[in-house]
């Protein structure tokens, strides 16, 4: 029934196109000829060639036409009600920055539309407005609000202004050829080089740098710099601001520094140093979805414009290598993984993703998987790229994105550590041993997050913001973000004596990276990715290895985590485990408090309250909870007087901006080393509907350390039916072909390369 | 694609079924007669003729054999793992308690392949399981569980001893043609006589009740009474025990008296009495699905068996119309809503109400609503109503089941109150001014809740329980169900002195009832429902009046809430809203404690952790959350020195039992009168992957009292583009004829009925 539906409605999108454009045509009093005539528009995203093509396929490229019809239903009922071009005054979420935000919006698809649809009306809408800004512009001071370290003049920072740029300069592009000479020099003039001086000579601060903001703004003045053909901009945006003096001792709003000494800057620069070679982007996945769409659409317009510049074969094509590497950071719903700043459900719906799989399929070899993605986000965009995508999936040629586990290098060379994603059947373990990540980099070195089905079971609390959310903070970061999100505690991995690693501060954080140990993934029954960190706290090594581990013998498969902690001094070692869902039942007594009380004074425990603890008597600890009708359980490895906390988020939080979720934590106090062995078990079933529980306790019964030496670590996991597994890890050697021999309990083990997992009974 | 698929697995099972039909006939050692002789059987849920028609129609009737394929998969792998009954040990959750309670299922769908497939191996398995419980019954004594007040045999309550004699009787009327004499005999003498005088003569305490216990122990008596034709256990069915002594002060382990005195016992007693004229359960719906399947299951069977009884036509067809009433009583998903004791997820697609639907089709004048419900279950009875639903479905009768706004009268004869709803577009709002619901009531009168698009926004808590989740106190009512969830404070209604409505005592309370004072929803712009409680606090008067306005003038609807408190003596009133979401902003500035400090000692405010206060102004207070992606506003009316409590479940809760959700307390101290006046708002909607944020703020600016009196209330609201509402209702006139003169600041208002809303610009 449905799928009728959907068929109808296409075949009738599809007629109605027909009778569109017929009328369109009748209407139009440009001729195909002159809208894209030899002074070479539109030439950037849509190019003259692809304009011809599109229109001798419209209405037979389903996803296309539909979003043909959605941009033209939009922006025919904008025509309809006018356009406001407002004195800027606002943060993020009030009346000027969200109207000129939607008016760069309106602009671009206008353009696009234009160009396609032939139809005056939508060239002279850009125009109207462009001319607005035109006059408008030379008369704005920077803007009003002063919170930025680079004011833009539209938006309160240049970044924003720099997205204007971006989107506006696709819209002139389109209408150039509708424009006489003498209105091209007045928009120029007044409005188009004083806004690109603005965003760059204007703010070196802001546009020589590496870092996302400077993408943005390398980007917008190297898009008007094509529109007008200018290659003395050009070189700006790809080179950077020449001659700028700054202060290296200079940070931007977030805590990042503005430059290192000696850095490259420019558009290369930029895509040179966050991308390691695998394409991992150093901020994370959701600022590369944020900054993924400059660096592509300038790609784009530089090998249509300029292709002698190779772009896309740059650095060994990282730019096509990014999109393969971003889509693999998602999760079974398409939600970004959570590394470092990131707002959750961000996900590959997300608009710019739409530019970034289409251009990715068009310039990167028509890879048939991305037409599955592309299918998914039920839209592409209305250029050449698109028409592509269009063409594929209306071709049948789309195959799966299959995701499977994989290891990201992070750093421009790629020995920077890494992102270590294993993934079996349902669950997808994130682990983090990467570089800092800029100055959107959290403090949690060997951290992890834990998912299933697309739900988060044991969480990365992501940042302390909501994005565009006017009531909090304006819908900028909130202080939270740096008292909480970005420290050590709120992240699933080792903190020593209640400080962040790298005490929590960026200028040491940035300097060094963790190291990939081991990662090893051709076998789907046993996945191992192992790390360390060894510059977090002076002193204190870090080892922390992540096994998957499915076992014929057991009706689920578990995760196997083990971080070994060598001090030269005597410390205290906090591990937090978030997970999410509610609490079943815990195999050891707490005592609740009366009232919650505060775990501790900086660093983010302040921002932590203790509800209960328990002291215990060493063996294990196991707790189940149940998260979305699921039952889930971690069993842990305990030593005498370990003290085991449960705590919640939200203490110290006066504007109710902190999410108030649980996590667990097992301290261990005025120890040298410390050994950390957990599993984590997603083993059954809650039906609300039928109240049937299913399979609502963990097999394992009992975890062990058998042996923890500097060279080796044997770890036993016995199951509820008396089967027993040994893991052990070389600590020191993880060469994949050296020989190993080791004496456990009289029993002899040989193997060859860094583990080995054995089942005894 | 998909429709596609489903489409060819249809026919792929039809032509299976062809297939499997004629193997099993040749391998069938019984005729079809000698199945259906004139013995009568299968008599109760199947009949001889619906077997026939079954039989004819198999293979083309999709969900009949979808349901039948899906049964004979289950029983099959059934059959081939074999069964155990296990030694009774248990509670809900362990061991033999599943067993048991899997065993019955089985029997039945057995029983019923045996019919419809004529496969022997089907009574075969049957037999065998009936003669394993025939030899362990007589050796076994009362279940050693203790904590209930009429135990089991088999299981640790009667309740469920009973649920396995309903099901197990339709397995055995299905092979008892299959049985000889002699083993017939058997059976009775040492199962189901016993088992049948255990549940009844034994436990007249659970047996002659009104109560969901006593019809499921009346309907399992009923049942094997039918199936062995004897009217001396049918009379004690639909009569009870006679003889019984009993002591009236005696409760159950819910705290629910045994029963008044004088009242009548018996099938007929509990249809007579907890069922209004309307069809509502007073226990609410969450037990009316329990308690539906064995009314309805026992009313089918006794229909069918015993057409002279005119089960359907007693009480003017009240188990027909409780169906209605039961399914009017569910949210956008089927989820029904939350009044008394209720689990959050139970919905109409449980498998009681298949039967519930089926038989209501079957019996009820085949109304075509019913089929768009069946067909959303996608799953139909194996048996003759199950037939006609599927045929009517492949017939294409059905039509959708629109849920309007209602109100269900409470009460045997529907004088005690109701529960109303107001339905406008995706809002939900359910009022309740019902009686107290025996043993499962809560003491919320005049609460409410909200839901929209079937997610809840203000919250009923529900029950303190997770049904069959062992873990969680064997998966029974925990204690804090009394403490908390059954509290007035739980609730979203007002509470006087800290102490819950009728003292929190079952015995008060469940002597009275509120009273609906107007429910007018014919206007689908002005809905109102009005009702009033004068027992709940001896010397105080409660008048609730809940509205939902659509106003051409604002972007969205609103819900007025209007809660008049009049009392003789002084009095601290808190009226809670249990919101559930994300504070985005408040218009008041509260202080947030370091840690949060315990609301209070008893009455279920030992249970809420007082996290922040403000002391107000007057005027009006602003919340603004967000909710599963949506904007909401509450703005309510306050006095000076109001205080303003931001409160959250989770005090005095060792083991983790409560959600720790939020509620807002407006509490007005050492006050006569009080006046609640609030509006709630959904206004806008956030989306994480564009990240924009639409409508975010309330677009009501300001709430007022214009006057209040014995007489009259007049509430103004004053939207952001200042256009003003007035309404008024007679506080002590709801007659619909009566004219009213009102002057307001020198205004003259007339209208005819009890309220009016007036545009003032």
């Amino acid at each position: 029934m449905k799928l009728i539906n959907k068929m109808s409605i296409r075949v009738f999108l599809s007629l109605m196109f027909v009778v569109m454009i017929s009328c369109k045509e009748q209407s139009s009093n440009i001729s195909e000829e002159s809208s894209t005539n030899e002074t070479g528009h539109p030439s950037l995203i849509l190019t003259a060639q692809g304009v011809k093509e599109i229109r001798s396929n419209l209405g037979q490229i389903p996803i296309f036409d539909k979003t043909l019809a959605a941009a033209k239903k939009e922006i025919d009922a904008a025509i309809e009600s006018g356009f406001d071009v407002p004195v800027p005054k606002d943060y993020s979420g009030g009346y000027s920055h969200e109207t000129h935000k939607k008016n760069y919006v309106l602009m671009q698809k206008a353009g696009a539309l234009y160009q396609i649809l032939q139809d005056d009306k939508y060239a002279k809408y850009v125009k109207d407005m462009l001319f607005e800004y035109a006059k408008q512009y030379p008369t704005l001071p920077v803007h009003p609000k002063t919170r930025s370290y680079a004011r833009g003049k539209l938006f309160w920072q240049c970044l924003n202004d720099s997205n204007w740029l971006v989107y506006t300069s696709q819209a002139y592009d389109c209408i150039y050829n509708y424009l006489t000479e003498d209105e091209r020099k007045t928009l120029e003039t007044d409005l188009f080089r004083p806004f690109a001086d603005h965003i760059s000579k204007d703010n070196p601060q802001f546009f020589n740098r590496v870092h996302n903001h400077a993408t943005w703004g390398n980007v917008a003045v190297g898009m008007i710099a094509l529109v007008m053909d200018d290659d003395v901009l050009l070189d700006r945006a790809l080179n950077g601001v020449k001659d700028d003096s700054y202060n290296p001792n200079e940070k931007d709003n977030d805590g990042g520094y503005i430059r290192k000494d000696g850095q490259k800057i420019g558009f290369y620069a930029n895509v040179n140093e966050p991308f390691s070679p695998d394409g991992y982007f150093t901020e994370g996945p959701y600022y590369q979805r944020y900054a993924s769409y400059p660096f592509l659409i300038f790609a784009q317009a530089l090998e249509n414009k300029k292709p002698e510049h190779k772009v896309f074969e740059f650095k060994d094509g990282v730019l096509l290598k990014s999109i393969n590497a971003l889509l693999n950071l998602s999760d079974a719903d398409g939600e970004f993984f959570l590394l470092n700043d990131s707002q959750k459900g961000m996900s590959y719906f997300n608009s710019s993703l739409i530019s970034t799989v289409d251009i990715g399929y068009h310039f990167g070899g028509n890879n048939p998987e991305l037409l599955s993605i592309a299918k998914k986000q039920d839209e592409v965009t209305l250029d050449d790229a698109g028409l592509a995508v269009a063409l594929g999936i209306k071709e049948g040629k789309e195959k799966p994105f299959v995701k499977k586990s994989i290891e990201l290098s992070d750093g421009a060379n790629g020995d920077e550590g890494a992102v270590g994603i294993l993934r079996s059947d349902g669950l997808e373990l994130v682990f983090k041993y990467t570089a800092h990540g800029l100055s959107h980099g959290h403090y949690d070195k060997l951290s992890y997050a834990l998912f299933e089905d697309g739900d988060e079971v044991v969480q990365d609390y992501g940042m302390g913001r909501f994005v565009n959310i006017e009531q909090k903070g304006g819908g900028n970061y909130l202080k939270e973000n740096k008292t909480w999100a970005k420290q050590t505690i709120a992240h699933n991995t080792v903190v020593q004596n209640e400080k962040s690693q790298f005490s929590g501060k960026y200028d040491i954080g940035s300097k060094y990276h963790s190291n990939k140990y081991i990662f090893s993934v051709n076998n789907d029954s046993l996945q191992v990715a192992s790390a360390k960190e060894e510059n977090a706290y002076p002193g204190t090594k870090l080892h922390r290895t992540m096994v998957t581990i499915k076992d014929s013998d057991l009706d689920n498969q578990y995760i196997l985590d083990i971080m070994k902690v060598e001090s030269e001094n005597r410390n205290q070692y906090d591990l937090p485990f978030y997970f999410l869902g509610h609490i079943m039942q815990t195999s050891f007594e707490y005592s609740k408090y009366n009232v919650p009380q505060i775990l501790g004074k900086s660093d983010g425990y302040q921002h932590l309250f203790k509800e209960a603890s328990a002291t215990v008597k060493g063996e294990n600890i196991k707790l189940n909870w149940l998260l979305n009708n699921k039952f889930y359980s971690y069993s842990a490895v305990t030593s005498k007087n370990d003290e085991v906390i449960l705590g919640r988020i939200g203490a110290n939080d006066p504007d109710y901006n902190l999410r108030n979720e649980q996590t667990l934590i097992l301290r261990k106090k005025n120890v040298k080393n410390a050994l950390y062995v957990s599993t984590i078990e997603s083993h059954g079933t809650y039906n609300p509907v039928s109240e049937l529980a299913l399979n609502a306790y963990s097999n394992i019964e009992h975890v062990s350390v058998i042996l923890d030496t500097k060279e080796y670590t044997a770890i036993q996991v016995v199951s509820k039916n008396k089967k027993q597994r040994l893991f052990i890890i070389s600590n020191q050697n993880n060469d994949e072909q050296a020989e190993h021999k080791l004496t456990i309990n009289n029993k002899e083990y040989t193997w060859k390369g860094p583990y080995k997992l054995t089942q005894n009974k």
